[in-house]
């Protein structure tokens, strides 16, 4: 069987993850994330974001973490502002829209959007009360398509959105790998400072299921157990999440496998950079986009599997590649002099 | 106070239909729309597009008419394909997404689209389960930019929405205004004919109030007064509404209103170009867009009420000219002297 | 053809609001609700209600009404208490849930709902977030079967509402009728103080269409405009029912309707009182169900159109009997004729 | 630390799924219920059904399943028909109502609705198009309070539906217990044959998480993982839950847990027999609700946890006590000891 790099969750979980399961299995706790584990994740998310009011929610998948936070915090006739690439416009088969919301989309070439693309949204809306009203802006980071968001920029952003009376929150499925990006000179703490909310992906870092999503303007979260329960999004064996979060963020397990994933996927980068190939984008997180010849893609087809993202020219067809936590060096290693073979 | 060309909403409603009002007011009918008016505008409608089983329904207004169509026919998975100055996009509030749809957006320049722009959108949702799948093809006739889609351009739209398994739904908010323009050689039948369903402008054409929704392919409305009920759209008094649509159906009144405002409107037009005067959009219908030097807007400001449609450059802008059935040739006629005089 | 008593929208509007819209049809006027009538109209509740500040809007029907409130006022998993007689329960095809609430239904022998009945509702509701929160009472006044809340039972129900951080919201389609009943001691203004918001109905009371919903608590009603156009429920010529409702209540013409419907209906109950029949409510409004033979049904049925509400025992029926603004001296006599001839 | 008597999720896992899960963690596996795992867990629901189209489904949990198949299989304007004990109804906060849909009660003893209970529903609703329509009957079994439908009266139930065009969608949250009552002569391919869809609950029988919803009647779930990716509830590792069902029907270790947790019970349950306690419901199953003195109550309490169920008088209650796969001979015997010496 080939080997994927289709995805940062082809594998099931960190053996941390596993052993902490087989441990804790035998204990009775209560249901519906009122067990000890989610209690003390809580209190470790509290402590990094340093913040003992935060509100600390754990749910099953980050499409859903996306609807539920967006359907709680806008009205009715509110908006939500998102680059085009974002995932809740591209691949959630309209679940924000199901929750009653329009997305405001931003043409982009790298997923990433600025105060100045808000402000043309904003812009656009003049005509109360026929247009909605934009009231959050949705970004990702790492983005979906590997670039990411630095300190610096998260910063002016949310001091924009907050001039505005906008919400700022964040998509974190691939949050581990951006703070482990050293250049983005990112944290927990720094992402909750500059965000009214955000999600904590487990599901593409090592977890079997689960992302937390905290609130760090904790006055919006009051209601928050009603929204989950109500969208079918709380487990009885709440449990199994609280579990895996405790694991990944003791020791910073999750900050480990971010660079791991980083690293591996930086080292089938440069071997791609030595063969003067381009990419889409300029990604130092664990997912590139090479642009290959045709015949090239057939090549590397043979052993590995991965997505071939976009059609560039006649010739030549961007790729997909991602590393995770769980990529070895020795299947990096066999990438790699393939592609030095090309 | 100075005439509006804000709007072909701007007065109340046609004498014949005051007339109709005032001699039947004191009948006593069933509500709901099962009075005999309803039911005779009915007929009418089936006869004129020669489907005796054609699904006939009145309501109040435009955004009603589009929300009602789009949540009866959509799955909660499906989505609209529309326009980019669609007026469900644009003007509603967000009124499709309320009821649970995307809105899958083609850039336009004219308001219009071709098969070929619906086939990029299917092209661009490959993605099952994980996007939404688009079923529904939104236009507008005339289009929100005064531009028209013929019979030609029509069949062909509706053939291929056919050969793809695409509803077509028509946004007749003008349609009278389409059906005036001799170029466009349309009729109800032929609109009919050319979609699955779609709806008739009342309010914009000498109505109080109203759009009446036909559905041509019928076995589409079966459950429609469910959702019209539901969503509170269903006039106790509905004969309201029908003996409305009895007056503009009988001898063609609507017709002889869209001619109206259409021949207003391009006498304007005329005159602008006499002056060489350029336009946003070439309309042929009751919706003129004339790019004019912001100095002489000033001046036309003096005496008439208008839309500043949009900022061309530091010194244009285009102005949105609109008239109505009940635009008078002495205004139409000042009017044109104070182009003549710019 | 038979005279009808099955409904008080029958007929179609008063000749002074048919006069005032042939007064007012040339006139030109911003739309959407912009007019000059609607800000009039406006002005003339507030005045009424003793609150400037008070929000007014104007919709269509009692259905749609119904809809813009609760779910503006709700957040997605707050419920609505009701009686089991309530409209929004029986006869709204689910307008309420297609909206997202629950309702919590109250049974109820005469269609209203005490301070202890909420109570108990409030009791049932402890599992915290697995259940719906309560937080808005819908009541209905005068109800669907006729009766009436008093100055005194208003006063309490709010009271109460108030002390459990409740809204108490006021379904008023028939709203000048029970203010014309002597003994409940209403006004406009007695109804606003104890209330968060209601509706005050034309469309069964003389209107065309229209009922106007009357936020006292005017903080509720900021981003209402929004939720109105959202539904569909902004009607472009907004005119048609701000002039309506100006004529309403000029001179009082609503309660003056509201008294003639009640007078008939109550001389058509005391001619069914002299022969000892008995009805389902004690009505003092326009609205009566006496308990009838079927054999007396069946004579009364040859001159007359009613309801039959309901199947007493195998020989009697209770009926449903409606005067509106519009029924005649000398109609009622001949069924009080026939009544006493059975 | 006290035995809790609470719940059947009050552990985690059964130790083969545990196993199974260690065993299959390092495979690469497709995501989004596309693995292998979920591939062979359909395959034998198909087996054990003897259906092999019949839809099958994996997801997180109960209230997630029912939102998921009532919403994929109602029209807008369409109703579930449920016990007022339902799940649905008492303890999903709103779940139902917020993806539109109005539940139409039934009032019971024993949580469980005949055809003559249906009957009645559906007669209460002739008023179209101004009430719900009435269209699928949602039942659970055991139900929520441990009663439990027979073989016999699910076939009469199922043969009703039909005749009336309704759908028959069973909850199955404790299935596995339902089963394993030998008087209820039930088995998968009976349940799946007198039904449209069920689900069949793995949280509340030895697994993590997890249920699997099945359509035997096919052609309903055509499109239903767009519905199951919309509402957030695909996991990226759908893994997770393959591999506890695989493992649940394997050697058919869901049917040994099942009668473990019913066997558990039902011996404690003739301990109270012996003692004259009654009992709030006959139940069969792994709940069991006897009607206990405070002051026992208070003894009971001092080695173990449990619900107080509802109060019956002033010196009564009645309690609700669960047994699950993982409640051992020793605590069972502990507890039959006090109540023993009551």
């Amino acid at each position: 069987m080939k080997y994927s790099f289709k995805n940062d969750y082809t594998e099931a979980c960190h053996p941390r993850i596993l052993q902490a399961l087989i441990e804790t299995n035998e204990t009775q706790q209560l249901g519906y994330g009122q067990d000890e584990y989610c209690q003390q994740a809580t209190k470790l998310f509290q402590e990094k974001i340093k913040n003992e009011n935060a509100g600390v929610y754990f749910v099953s998948g980050g499409t859903q973490a996306n609807l539920l936070v967006i359907s709680s915090l806008l009205k009715p006739f509110e908006s939500v502002i998102s680059a085009d690439f974002g995932h809740i416009q591209t691949n959630e088969t309209g679940a924000i829209e199901a929750v009653g919301h329009k997305i405001n989309l931003i043409q982009t070439k790298d997923g990433k959007i600025t105060p100045s693309d808000i402000q043309v949204v904003l812009d656009k809306h003049p005509n109360i009360p026929h247009q909605v009203r934009p009231k959050l802006v949705y970004i990702s980071n790492t983005t979906e398509i590997g670039t990411h968001y630095s300190k610096t920029e998260l910063e002016k952003l949310y001091q924009f959105c907050q001039s505005k009376n906008l919400y700022l929150f964040i998509d974190g499925a691939r949050m581990s790998q951006a703070i482990a990006i050293p250049e983005a000179e990112l944290s927990l703490e720094i992402i909750a400072k500059n965000s009214d909310v955000f999600y904590f992906g487990g599901t593409k870092n090592g977890a079997l299921i689960g992302e937390a999503i905290i609130f760090n303007n904790e006055k919006l979260s009051e209601d928050f157990p009603f929204v989950i329960k109500q969208k079918g999004a709380m487990l009885a064996k709440g449990r199994l999440l609280g579990i895996q979060f405790l694991e990944l963020l003791k020791d910073d397990l999750y900050l480990e496998l971010g660079k791991h994933a980083n690293r591996q996927t930086q080292k089938i980068k440069s071997a791609f950079e030595k063969k003067n190939v381009s990419f889409l984008t300029n990604s130092l997180s664990n997912q590139i986009f090479p642009i290959l010849k045709n015949d090239h893609i057939k090549i590397l087809q043979h052993e590995f599997d991965f997505y071939i993202w976009q059609q560039i020219d006649a010739e030549h067809s961007a790729i997909r590649l991602i590393c995770s936590w769980a990529t070895t060096d020795e299947v990096v290693g066999q990438l790699i002099t393939n592609i030095e073979n090309l």
